[in-house]
């Protein structure tokens, strides 16, 4: 085990299974996780970085059993222990790999997908997922890696969305309430409660945040038409950029406005780019529904008919059919998406015969917490390819 | 009033109160408001822009009555109306004023803030707020601009806060419950369970989104020590950034990481900048908190010391009596902040006496709404500068 200590003595260089790191030392001691830095109840973090010396200089760094390397600094009076497979899984010297780091660089846990996943939906059965653990796992690791999942076998109760969410998480209740209907009405405060078609869409872009995840739960649906259509947003995000990269910048360096005030007490506003990614360049998010779009005023001039391109360019290739996945939604089953990836959009459907549905708006940190918590018992909760 | 036509017939320059201003046509017809492409009942768009032509020659733009521009495409055998005042309102051909798209601007309603803004707290009395709805819209006024203000005489029901957050909005719901509470346990799943200070911080950054607001409100209060502390985040990261841009821009250039795992089924993560900028530059939201700092991986190693000598230096500036805030919060009153703006901190407290806070998390988005609904029928509740 080569360990080597820098001459200004600020880092240190360490052999891992992945070559040689380098580790600072005010940064080994900010994340010591002796019991004295680190909560042993709860984990969190005891002191604050001015609770740290501000020069932190290595005196010693030594290896013990082969598995612990031990750190000393000049400054504090302490033996710190760092496990080498810790270091190595947090490892911030690196090579970047350049795909990591290219603009709209997408989470490789994600699985991206187009009309051929309707031979292999990811679907769970509610008796299943709410009886056994591992089931219920499986489940959110494919909400997790699609975006999107059927259930089916659901209780003959409306409210039965709230039994599912309440499996992995919370929802977040919105002026629409805890839950709302979706069925025609005759004077309707959203587009949403009319028989017309949609265009697929992600839900409430006017709220900031937005709804990170929607379920949708049938019902009634005797109605002819009104089939449910689902897009990979990030999948057609990405078609964009690999047939024009310009059309991509544009859609994420500009902020697009949405609006909603259709009921006299609400008047939601947001400001934000159609596609969005972080400060790392990773696609964080797609915004997407005509419906709610309000005056575009934050691209200059001299780019809004590039921009108008783009969104044109953006709105067919999320309309062509190969991108679409349609089925149709029976009574007793469910569909969730999580809003900030996968757009939703309906066919048109007769008033002959009752269309109903009802949907939540449950919180997806929640959702990622659950799944984590039960990878750690069960690791093959998360799906691999060839399960898929 | 002058209207004039591009040679290509793409857009109209229309001389407006702020000066000579272009509309491209394919705008204008994307922003028709007519009862076609706009419904009557709910202000939604009907129609996408693949409803549209792709190319739009204006034919004709002739003013009517000297307050709206009437507007004929070539393509579409339709007159399109759009008023002057709105299009002023929505004018997107201005030169740029440099504060604007400066990288950390700071959207102009909001007022920054330090300790001495403890001579003129904002604060509602419930009673008034609860009762008289331009009382209920000044206090949300200065929430909005101050993201934090007090309430006081609240009634006597551990959840009153409750009661507030209805009279605008609605609570989102996580693994810590509708409401919370904050009093010292003898093993606590989270260090704010405890007597100890806390450094300032905003709330919950593992979560994303992160809680938009929080309510603290007290239910009891006789033990010595735990005042309260609040720290404008927007005003510290200003700080920052006029002291050393290169701080500012190494905290809003690179994601943090945050993690809680402090209770057996839950681990919640996030990867987030801890000053983080919208597309366009504005300051959105701060992150700032170190119990439940994650190992930071996503800074380069050539930038970690650098990173490291900015972190601690806004920590610093939030450290700095002159920026905090400092109150004693007693029995029926509470405060709320905007959780991505303003930290929060507590005094360490003696376990001699009790105290006790509830708390809960209400969403942003539905406070701005009721504030801007109300804003229209009382333009009088939003707070000018002079009645600060």
């Amino acid at each position: 085990m080569a360990i080597s200590i820098s001459s200004d003595k600020t880092y240190l260089t360490v052999s891992l299974g992945s070559g040689d790191r380098r580790f600072h030392g005010i940064w080994l001691r900010d994340h010591a996780q002796d019991p004295a830095t680190v909560s042993p109840h709860n984990g969190q973090r005891l002191i604050t970085l001015l609770d740290q010396p501000e020069s932190i200089h290595i005196a010693s760094a030594t290896p013990i059993d082969g598995n612990i390397l031990a750190v000393r600094f000049e400054e504090i009076d302490q033996v710190f222990q760092f496990p080498f497979h810790w270091l190595e899984q947090h490892c911030y010297d690196r090579s970047d790999d350049g795909e990591a780091h290219q603009a709209g660089w997408i989470n490789q846990e994600f699985v991206l997908w187009d009309s051929h996943l309707i031979d292999a939906v990811p679907n769970g059965s509610f008796t299943e997922v709410n009886s056994n653990r591992l089931a219920l796992g499986k489940w959110l690791a494919a909400v997790h890696r699609f975006g999107f999942a059927l259930m089916t076998g659901l209780p003959e109760n409306p409210d039965s969305l709230l039994d599912v969410t309440a499996l992995f998480g919370y929802v977040r209740e919105t002026n629409y309430g805890k839950c709302f209907d979706v069925r025609s009405e005759v004077d309707p405060v959203n587009l949403a409660y009319t028989g017309l078609g949609l265009q697929a869409h992600t839900d409430n872009p006017y709220r900031d945040p937005a709804p990170t995840m929607q379920i949708l739960s049938c019902i009634e649906n005797t109605a002819s038409g009104g089939e449910s259509i689902v897009v990979d947003g990030f999948h057609a995000a990405k078609i964009l950029q690999q047939e024009n990269p310009e059309h991509f910048d544009l859609l994420s360096g500009f902020c697009a406005r949405f609006r909603y005030a259709g009921s006299r007490d609400v008047n939601l506003v947001s400001k934000r780019p159609m596609i969005e990614l972080g400060v790392d360049g990773e696609l964080v998010a797609v915004r997407f529904n005509n419906r709610s779009s309000a005056p575009l005023v934050d691209i200059p001039f001299e780019m809004m008919h590039h921009y108008y391109r783009a969104y044109r360019h953006f709105s067919e290739i999320i309309g062509r059919n190969d991108n679409q996945l349609t089925f149709r939604l029976e009574p007793n089953q469910l569909f969730i998406v999580e809003n900030t990836r996968v757009m939703y959009s309906r066919a048109a459907f007769s008033f002959a015969g009752n269309r109903w549905l009802r949907g939540c708006y449950p919180d997806r940190d929640g959702m990622r917490s659950t799944l984590s918590v039960i990878a750690k018992e069960h690791p093959e909760a998360r799906l691999t390819d060839s399960e898929i």
